[in-house]
């Protein structure tokens, strides 16, 4: 399987393209990761993905986790263990973390275009890295020195693993229903006692230690979401066993290789993160990068479903051509590449997986910029990209992705539904995705509740700066401008919608409730029309090699994806309906 | 689990609605199956499928279909035989069929009602007497007296079950590609030599005997679609054993307790049903009753799906309400069907969801029509309105279907998602329905390329005109007139845009396979906007008790799924695109 082979010459042509859109270009930040440096990365780590863990991929979903109810112990399925190891020996998990703490200082668009192909080759098996590397994002953000010392080092290495203990069976969403309590003890620690669910791997046997970080409410906390604070808790100190347990574990439709767990506190030793009271804090910094990271997932799967289709497409025949001219006589039946309507599945998934990618591209190199970027303003209007684009990727990606995957089974009729071909193993490993790290209308909330009025709009204004920059390039080139003009189009109506949304929302609250979901998904084919641009933009103005199936592809997207906004700006257009006048019991 | 009281009195409030549209009301010819005989059938029905399958439905799931290498036995989860021994013993098998061979002779529209609840409590088993009512249907239409008074009878019964065997590892949309032969002997049988593949109850240990209906060729079979037969093969005859053997299964997504079963006929025994070379007529016969059938398994899993999710939304409490005075003072957080994004979810698969099972009805009720109205033209417009809407419920309906599991799913967050709740096998066994019985993109062929052309347009004069009375009555009445706007202007793009689409196709073909299955989709729009006009115009000219939840459920439909035509039309009229300039290599 060379699976992996169309997914990194995508990535770099991406690199490239952004690199000429007139942002700074955040390679320069990265000693010794210079495009070429990156590629060679990519690909090694590709090979290490598909030799080592995509093996194990389907194996371990047919051979599920394993709980010893009286142990307590979690055991991933065979040959887990040592392709982490492998991992670790190639300095995988710290590829983009700071060298001061043993990482190798890479830039963020590597370690997001790596997550899609480990994500692609084995998604059980990559959350746990990915979980970690969420908790070194959080300790380099809150930790102390001694904290990063201790923990940093280790998780960057990979000897440790990291989780996240936010849910509790009364609170998933609402996390200002947390009950777990944290305890002050005269050395300074904290006695922490609580359960906590849907821990993905909270408990394994592929490292040495696993460090929690914990929300939990300290006994004089004001109520709700202002009197969470974070702490660390670890399942072994100095070797001894903490009392932190997997007291049993999740049965799930999907990433079942991978243990999500009830861990039971009991006056489990844990220490403070950042600031009393101030938890969420921490969670939000692992969040946004687990966000990023959910949209991410769903292009890795989309991707592996997308090659599978194409392959076993390439090798069936079925009926004849519609086009006289373009059937085979030596054969009994035709390619079906010759069916237009295979070619429209395959070509839905392409032509949305490839803007997928770019966008993941474009939010990773803002990401760059906004931690590197010497120029303070410069730094602000990144972060102010990433922070308006996080909700996109992760609500409309994880959406599409099921969606593109669900195409792929399409495409190779029964035979996709069965397991010999594995699309349905993709399909299941992603529905997750709509759901967890905030479900996707928690993403449409965060956009139109929190990031378009934040700062009197100045995230939104950031984002259409970007946009209104290449409109005024397709005026300077017709050959561009094809492309643009839809991005005119829809812009236009993407401001006009916001503006009313601005006041319909102002006026009731429910409607932004009502249309958020909707209005998201505007803002995405928003964002999905300008990557097509830069990437069609840089294919014309350098002359790439695929230019002319770049422009295709984007001239597919425009003629068949893209008129999906009609749809979305009509049913905003009746913003909350009727939708708050059914009884309950009419339901 | 009660699931079941909500959708036998929407069914029943759909039968009345269709009662008072203008056409003959089909259950007049069927003595003894007056309203309230329909609705005490269904409800004992109900109770049986609840009782007795429902239960059996994980515990299928997880134990899946055991096939033993050296007998060939197919075993089926335990408790099946003894579940299926009930429906026998309530006659549940033959309700529908005719009473010269043992049926009850009941209308068609209590068999299809009766398949949404027995597929929602159990899709893989309920798999087995529709494959039999399927055979049943092709042995009315196409076999000798013979033939009927020895198969039919049993199969009637419930004592033999059916298959239908027409895949071969070659050929699935393409039956041309059969490659099975039948070779005729001396006293007037054939000795049938193939494989066939995803022979759904194929073999298994529920009934004495499997009654086989395969396709194969003659010796001097014309190539392709035009020399194929069809053949009774059973397992058994007069208690011997006949050469036909499950060689292995297939490992599939979904569905695990539905034997899909390689079946090797090794010269084993058979029966010419009907005219040599012409047996494609009793596959059709078959198919389309099974595609019905199609999607309405996806409105009865959308159903079970629906009232999982609503129990789950009635207990759970998360966030506040955006509308404090919606807020519950007494308890830490507000149930979440206070929040308009759950509502929304709920809402758009109830919408949908009793939309399509209107259609169902309007279907169902036009085949009743058209096999037993004393009047020949009646007949012919009821068949005519059957043809045309049959591809469009497999279709669409199995799309929408797989979505509204999808969005039960979502509005149980992390829940949705274990297996606890269900809703994850309903989703898997949904995916199967978009796929077999003829994939999607096959119905839309269908409707596209034969049933729209067919005697110059008859079938769609016949749809046109009872769209066109609805319209004309809206005229007359205000209250219902909100509604019949919508249905006035989707009807008018749909008439302008197959007029574009007739002379387009004519031009170039490929046009057709590349814009058909959004053709198919806008059709189902209107198809689904008329059956809300009929719901709500019985609601308000007989003040029907639940009147005012028909009207805003319609009302939420005509503003938040209606608009899906806008894209759809704005595709269609970018044609073929570029689709086919994409060398192979390029995608």
């Amino acid at each position: 399987m060379e699976y992996y082979k169309a997914p990194v010459k995508d990535m770099m042509y991406m690199l490239k393209a952004f690199q000429y859109t007139e942002r700074v270009h955040s390679l320069e930040a990265f000693e010794g990761f210079d495009l070429s440096m990156v590629e060679s990365l990519l690909q090694s780590a590709a090979d290490i993905a598909v030799n080592e863990t995509l093996p194990l991929n389907r194996l371990g979903d047919e051979h599920g986790i394993k709980w010893d109810p009286e142990t307590y112990e979690v055991t991933t399925p065979p040959g887990f263990k040592e392709a982490y190891q492998k991992l670790i020996d190639n300095g995988l998990v710290g590829m983009t973390c700071d060298p001061n703490y043993g990482g190798s200082g890479g830039p963020e668009v590597l370690g997001v275009l790596f997550s899609e192909l480990s994500t692609a080759t084995n998604k059980s098996f990559s959350m746990c890295p990915g979980l970690t590397r969420g908790l070194i994002d959080a300790l380099a953000a809150h930790g102390t020195e001694e904290q990063k010392q201790k923990y940093m080092t280790k998780l960057i290495s990979g000897e440790w693993t990291g989780t996240m203990c936010l849910t509790e069976p009364q609170c998933g969403t609402d996390l200002g229903l947390i009950n777990t309590k944290a305890v002050p003890q005269e050395d300074g620690t904290y006695k922490l006692t609580g359960t906590k669910i849907w821990i993905t791997f909270g408990d394994h046997d592929m490292a040495e230690n696993i460090i929690h970080l914990v929300l939990a409410r300290l006994p004089d906390a004001p109520e709700g979401i202002k009197g969470i604070s974070a702490f660390i808790v670890p399942k072994f100190i100095d070797g001894e066993r903490n009392a932190v347990n997997c007291t049993g574990l999740e049965h799930k439709m999907g990433i079942k290789a991978s243990p999500t767990c009830v861990i039971d506190f009991e006056d489990a030793t844990g220490y403070l993160v950042g600031t009393p009271h101030k938890g969420m804090r921490s969670m939000f910094v692992m969040m946004n990068a687990a966000r990023l990271h959910v949209g991410v997932e769903g292009i890795g799967l989309a991707e592996i479903a997308y090659q599978t289709a194409l392959a076993f497409a390439k090798d069936r025949r079925q009926s004849r051509s519609l086009d006289p001219e373009k059937s085979d006589a030596n054969a009994p039946a035709d390619n079906i590449l010759v069916h237009p309507d295979v070619r429209r599945m395959l070509l839905n998934i392409k032509s949305t997986n490839e803007a997928l990618r770019a966008l993941a591209v474009w939010i990773s190199v803002e990401y760059d910029i906004a931690h590197h970027h010497p120029d303070e303003e410069a730094r602000q209007k990144a972060d102010d990209i990433v922070a308006i684009l996080t909700p996109i990727i992760k609500s409309y990606g994880s959406e599409r992705s099921f969606l593109n995957i669900s195409e792929a089974m399409q495409v190779c009729g029964g035979a996709g539904y069965t397991t010999d071909w594995n699309i349905e193993q993709y399909l299941r490993d992603e529905r997750i995705a709509m759901i967890y790290e905030g479900t996707n209308h928690i993403q449409a909330l965060d956009l139109v509740g929190r990031k378009l009025p934040k700062d009197g709009g100045r995230m939104v204004r950031a984002f259409s700066e970007v946009i209104t920059d290449m409109i005024r390039a397709g005026k300077e080139n017709e050959e561009l401008a094809e492309f643009t003009d839809y991005l005119k189009e829809l812009s236009k109506k993407l401001t006009s919608v916001t503006m009313e949304l601005a006041g319909q929302a102002m006026a009731d609250r429910e409607v932004a409730g009502a249309v958020a979901s909707h209005y998201l998904n505007l803002f995405a084919l928003t964002a999905l029309t300008y990557v097509w641009c830069v990437q069609v933009k840089y294919a014309i103005e350098s002359d790439a090699p695929n230019k002319d199936t770049k422009l295709k592809t984007a001239r597919y997207f425009m003629h068949k994806v893209f008129p999906e906004h009609e749809t979305l700006v009509r049913q905003i257009n009746t913003w909350k309906s009727n939708l708050m006048e059914f009884d309950v019991e009419e339901l």
